[in-house]
């Protein structure tokens, strides 16, 4: 992994309350998906508030506090060395690398304490050289 | 707020055996205070290992998947507009603003759905003109 993170995943249970919240705190969404998902750009990276995380992960139902960093990798074929090289250490897979309906390709991981990370191809999601990602 | 993360924190109940996870996946800690913390430098933002997180942010003992995301302000006395805009959005505070024994100023808050956020000033990250924390 290039020492880089591509987004946070926020899981919500009200995904217009939590637009709500996040904009009146001057972090305003760069794109609204109603009743799926929010984007947030930050600096170089994306804030995703999320009611359907959970399942997305492979976990089980959202609750307070669930959440998932995002490494996106440059090439598509470079998912499965990732979650590979994160059972090796120790980590475990909660959903296996698949085509996801969105275009990309995603799977996630947890660290032995449980935390959560996706690894996903995004061609929709440029990586600049600084390892940046902005929404177009 | 300005649309920027300053660092993400992950709760971890071995720091020893998360630094070696992060590391064998090619996160190398800038900097590991043992038993502490460990600070891994990313793109702009800072990824923290904490086995202390749930006791910092006044919440109950860590599990799985506790994490935080800090907001770092520019100046000491911006935290506590920032907070309370938080609580009159519909965030709730964990833990008030505080001056911290690390030298810096602290306080939690939790969105509508749980989720942590840290606001702090520390004056050992700078923040760049671009929103950007670079470790020294």
């Amino acid at each position: 992994m290039e020492p880089r993170l591509s987004a946070v995943t926020l899981w919500v249970s009200d995904l217009d309350r939590a637009v709500g919240f996040y904009r009146a705190l001057g972090l305003e969404p760069t794109t609204v998906v109603p009743n799926e998902v929010a984007f947030i750009q930050l600096n170089g990276l994306v804030l995703c508030l999320y009611p359907g995380l959970a399942g997305d992960a492979g976990v089980e139902a959202g609750g307070p506090g669930l959440s998932a960093l995002a490494y996106n990798v440059r090439e598509k074929g470079e998912i499965e060395g990732v979650m590979d090289a994160a059972v090796a250490a120790g980590g475990r897979v909660t959903r296996p690398a698949h085509d996801a309906d969105w275009g990309g390709r995603s799977g996630y991981f947890a660290d032995p304490d449980g935390n959560l990370w996706e690894v996903a191809w995004n061609p929709f999601w440029p990586i600049d050289a600084e390892g940046r990602t902005r929404l177009k």
